[in-house]
C-alpha cells in the first residue's frame, strides 16, 4: 500500500455518458446545461467521415454554428480565431467532436469565453480563474481521453513548442461517448491512439502519484485495451472491440487526472512540437523503452501489467516477471503496426539534446517511478530512434 | 459485456480527500468552499471518543457551532430542529462527523437551508431543486459510504418508516476520510458497518444497473474488504486494516451511486424503520440469503466474488463456483461475529408480510439480478430469522 503515508485527492469533474447510440442523448445534455446557441468544433477528417453531420443532426432545432477546420495539435492562432467566432455568434455552449485536437480546442475556447487575455497566459495547472462555458466533448478516437481530462494541450508553432492548460475548470462538463463514432477510424490511427490510451493507464499505474482509485481504474482500462486493441485495429467494424477501446480510453482519463503520467508523455511534448510526431505514435514508440528504464522503480506493478497482458509470471523472480511487461507491449506494438522508430519521423542522434531538454522540466517527469537525468532521457530516445 | 446494449452514466459529485492525517486538510477545504460560519453535526459516541474535538480543533479560528446529539437513524424531527439552529446561527458550511446518521443529517440540513418546505416532501431521487450549503463529511465508521453518496436516509418515526432523499445535489462537497478516526470504533460496529460496505460493493456489482466504471470500483472495494475486515475487527489498532476498510467503504459508495443496490438494502428499510435492526447488521444477516436467491441471476459475477474472497473455483461448474461466494460471506460473517439471525431483534414469522410489503416497492428491488415476488422476499427473511 504505497499510499499509506500520504493524503490523496480524487475528483471527477466530468459527467460521463457512455454507450452505443448515446449520441442521441445530445439534445438532452444540451438542454440540461441550458445551451441555446451552440458552437461545434471539429476537424476535416471527422467531417468527411460524416460524423460531424450526425452530431449537428441532433441539434436541428437549436441555433448552432460550426468550425470544422481544426488542424492536428492545434495552434494558438487557431484557438484565437475560434474565440472571435464564438464571441460573434454569442455561443453559450461548446461542443468538441473529434480526437484530442478538436476536443482540446473546444475546452480551450470554452475557457477563453469567460477569462481575460490570451490562452498562453494560462499554461500550467490551476491558472484559470473563471469557469468556462459548458462543454460537451464527443470523442471519435479511443485514445486521447480528452473527453474526461482536466487538460487541454495545444501548440505554439511560432515558438516551436506545445503546452497544456489544466485544472478542474478545464474538464468538459459532459463526455458523450458513443463507440459507433469510432468505427470508421483507419487502422493506423486506431493503433496509435489505442496505445496512447494504454500509455495513460500504464504511466499513471506505475507512477509515484498513483492512488487507489486511479489504480482500480487503470487496471480496468489496461484489461479492456489488452483484450480489444488488436481486434479494433484488424477488424475495425467489430463493435465490441470498439466499445472496449473507447471505454478503456475514457476510464484511463479518469485514472490519470489526479496522478499525471510519466516519461513517455514528457518526451512526447518536444517530439510533437518540433518534429510533428503524432502524439499517440510517439507514445507507442517510446513506451517499451520508458518501461525498460522504469522497471526497477516499481517492479511489482510491472509484473501486474505483464499478467494483465496475459504473460505467465508463475515461479519467475520479480525482475523477470516485470520484464515480461516490456515484451508484452513490444508484441502489441508489432501486432498493431506501430512504426518501429522515431527515425521514420526524421529524428536523429543530433536531436537528442533538444528533446531531452524539452522534456526534463515536465511535471510528468516528477512523478515518474525513477528520477531521470538528461542522459537517461537521451538514452531512452536514442533506443527509440 | 452486459452493458453493450444500454447507455450508462457515471458522475462523482464529491471531491474525495483520503489519507492518514487528512483531517489536517479541513481548514484548507473550509477555505476553498468559503466557509466562514460552520455548523458541525455529530453524535454522542463520536463526542465521547474525542473525535468531535479533534475536528473542532481544526476550526479554532473560524466561528462554529455544534450539535452532537444525533440519534441512530435520525428522525425528521431532529432534522427540523437542526435546521432551525442552522438558520439562527446563519451557517454557510455544514460538517457531518460520524457514521451514516451524522453525515446523513448534515447532508439533509445543508439541502434544507436552501430549499423550501419540509424534508419529507423531497423523498425520492432528484426531487430537490436547489444546491445546498457546501458540506464536508468526515466518516468515523467504514461502512455507510455516506461521505461520497448521493443519498441521505432518515426515519419518520411517527409513521414507522425510513426514507431517502437522493440526487447529485445531495452529495457532500468534500469527503474528508482519515482512517485514524476509525481506530477507536468497537469491534462489533466495525464488523456490522464493514459488512454494510461490502454489501454496497457486492449488490452494485451483481445488479442489473451495474456498469463498467462501477464494476471496477466494486472489485477494488471487495478486494480491500476481503483482505482487511477480519483484521480491523480483531485488531482494531491495525492502521493498515483500518485504512483498507475506510478506502473500501468510500470506493463502494463511488461504485453504487449510479447503480443502486439490491434486495438486502430493500429489506433493510422496514427492518430499520419498525424493528430498529441496525442498518449494517440487517444487511450482514440478510446478505447470504439474498445471494443464495440471486445466484442464478448472475452466476458469473458471484463466481468472481468467490474468487475475490479467496475461494478456489478451479474446475468447478459455474453454479458450484458461484455458490462458493455464499460460503465465503457466511464465513466472513461468522469470523467477525455478526448476529446469527433477525430473531435476536424480535423479528418473527408474523412480521414477514409487513417486511416484504415494505420492501417490494423499493427501487433497489427493480435493479436486483432476479425479480422477486412477495413470497420470495418473505422466504429470504424467513431464512434469516
Amino acid at each position: 500500500m504505497n499510499s499509506l503515508n500520504r493524503v490523496f485527492e480524487y475528483e471527477l469533474p466530468t459527467e460521463i455518458c457512455f454507450g452505443l447510440k448515446s449520441l442521441q442523448k445530445l439534445p438532452e445534455k444540451v438542454e440540461k446545461y441550458n445551451g441555446s446557441r451552440i458552437f461545434v468544433i471539429s476537424d476535416p477528417g471527422v467531417k468527411d467521415a460524416g460524423i460531424l453531420e450526425k452530431v449537428t443532426d441532433q441539434l436541428s432545432n437549436i441555433p448552432h454554428e460550426e468550425f470544422w477546420d481544426i488542424e492536428r495539435e492545434p495552434d494558438v492562432k487557431t484557438i484565437r480565431k475560434i474565440q472571435d467566432k464564438i464571441n460573434d455568434f454569442n455561443a453559450d455552449l461548446v461542443i468538441g467532436v473529434g480526437g484530442g485536437s478538436a476536443q482540446d480546442a473546444a475546452k480551450a475556447v470554452a475557457i477563453m469565453a469567460t477569462n481575460e487575455g490570451d490562452i498562453t497566459e494560462y499554461a500550467g495547472l490551476d491558472k484559470v480563474p473563471n469557469a468556462g462555458l459548458p462543454t460537451i466533448c464527443i470523442p471519435t478516437t479511443a485514445g486521447t481521453g480528452s473527453e474526461a481530462t482536466i487538460w487541454t494541450v495545444m501548440s505554439d508553432k511560432e515558438n516551436n513548442k506545445k503546452f497544456g492548460v489544466g485544472g478542474k475548470l478545464i474538464a468538459p462538463t459532459v463526455a458523450l461517448c458513443d463507440p459507433e463514432l469510432t468505427v470508421s477510424l483507419p487502422a493506423s490511427i486506431t493503433a496509435s491512439t489505442g496505445v496512447d490510451a494504454l500509455t495513460h493507464a500504464l504511466e499513471s499505474f506505475v507512477n509515484k502519484a498513483t492512488q487507489p482509485i486511479s489504480e482500480a481504474l487503470s487496471r480496468e482500462s489496461m484489461r479492456l485495451i489488452s483484450k480489444s486493441l488488436r481486434q479494433a485495429v484488424h477488424q475495425g467494424d467489430n463493435i465490441e472491440a470498439r466499445y472496449d477501446m473507447l471505454l478503456g480510453s475514457t476510464i484511463a482519463a479518469t485514472a490519470f487526472n489526479p496522478t499525471r503520467l510519466g516519461l513517455a508523455h514528457a518526451l512526447c511534448m518536444p517530439l510533437g512540437g518540433k518534429f510533428k510526431v503524432p502524439h499517440g505514435t510517439a507514445n507507442a514508440i517510446l513506451l517499451p523503452q520508458v518501461m525498460k528504464y522504469n522497471l526497477a522503480g516499481n517492479a511489482e506493478r510491472y509484473k501486474e501489467i505483464a499478467e494483465i497482458f496475459g504473460e505467465n509470471t508463475e515461479n519467475l523472480p520479480l525482475h523477470e516477471a516485470a520484464e515480461l511487461s516490456v515484451k508484452a507491449i513490444r508484441k502489441l506494438n508489432k501486432d498493431v503496426g506501430i512504426p518501429t522508430g522515431l527515425s521514420e519521423f526524421g529524428v536523429t542522434e543530433n536531436d537528442l539534446d533538444y528533446i531531452a531538454e524539452g522534456a526534463i522540466g515536465s511535471d510528468n517527469v516528477d512523478v515518474n517511478p525513477k528520477k531521470p537525468i538528461i542522459e537517461d532521457l537521451k538514452q531512452i530516445v536514442r533506443n527509440s530512434l
